[in-house]
């Protein structure tokens, strides 16, 4: 049972999101420039690494959410999300992009935890400061969204094919107000 | 030395934010959403909690510049804000304020570590779903600017006298683009 007093018709974070609007705009924009932009990473990448940073934090809600968002991007290969959910040192991605999930699993620990080496292993493999900057930010912004979203003990469907037709909403419109407009999930 | 280039006349999260405006804009419309309000717990509070979780997560730049804000809006009582970074359960503050600084630590581990308990504690002593709400994101998003100015490694004064006459401006700008424009400290 969450925490405070929410519509019980949204799940997770759009649930809180609902409760406060005024804090909802601009986390939704910061995830819309973090994860929809192709400047560098593709959004499958960007998702793939909130994926695994909110698996790390064992963030049901968001694993699941972002997870079937990668799935999208990355034409339904769930077996590749799960992947680099439990190993991605073995999962068949770029050397570039395991060096930057590397960078964002440190920084799941604490932003001291990455070291140069880490940093010049991820450029030696191609990644450029804004790539570096953006695997840095979206596994911050992901301590974030996983502490909201079990700090205040959202309601997470169990029900896994939920997250899907919902995946492919945000892929389409992104993280707008839609997300937490008062509206059935 | 910052993993990444970045402005070296600027500090802290300024230097990151001018890096990529794009995600400074929504970063400093939730932190003036989330701090500077005066609904429930006031500004003086506010800063408070993110001045703990920030000495909590060991961000030497977050926990010297919010602990000056809260010292400004508490009338300098710096000993107090000291205090609360230390061991706040004996500091003159509001049983309330101990039971969400309370909240805010277990989020600082981890949003799960956040019990029913702690939460019918806090309503005991005066909190509303919207302080209970704030003190949670306030921790979570301190989760994350901390992550973010220590995973890049950005450059924090070490000089604490510089940290007084910035807050000050924080105090009475907000957190808008003059944080982050391409200006001296």
């Amino acid at each position: 049972m969450p925490h405070i007093q929410v519509n019980k018709d949204l799940p997770g974070i759009r649930s809180l999101m609902a409760f406060s609007p005024r804090t909802a705009e601009p986390m939704g924009a910061l995830a819309e420039a973090l994860l929809r932009s192709s400047d560098g990473m593709t959004p499958g990448e960007r998702e793939l690494i909130a994926t695994y940073v909110s698996y790390l934090n064992d963030c049901f809600y968001c694993h699941h959410s972002h997870g079937e968002l990668a799935c999208y991007y990355l034409g339904g290969d769930r077996e590749l999300v799960d992947q680099v959910r439990k190993d991605y040192t073995s999962a068949p991605i770029s050397a570039k992009l395991k060096a930057l999930l590397n960078i964002a699993g440190k920084v799941q620990k604490g932003g001291k935890q990455v070291t140069p080496a880490d940093v010049e292993n991820a450029r030696s493999q191609g990644a450029t400061d804004k790539d570096i900057h953006d695997a840095v930010l979206i596994a911050a912004a992901f301590c974030m969204f996983n502490r909201y979203v079990d700090g205040l003990a959202s309601e997470a469907p169990t029900d896994l094919s939920s997250y899907g037709p919902r995946a492919r909403q945000v892929a389409e419109k992104g993280y707008g107000s839609h997300i937490y407009a008062n509206q059935q999930p």
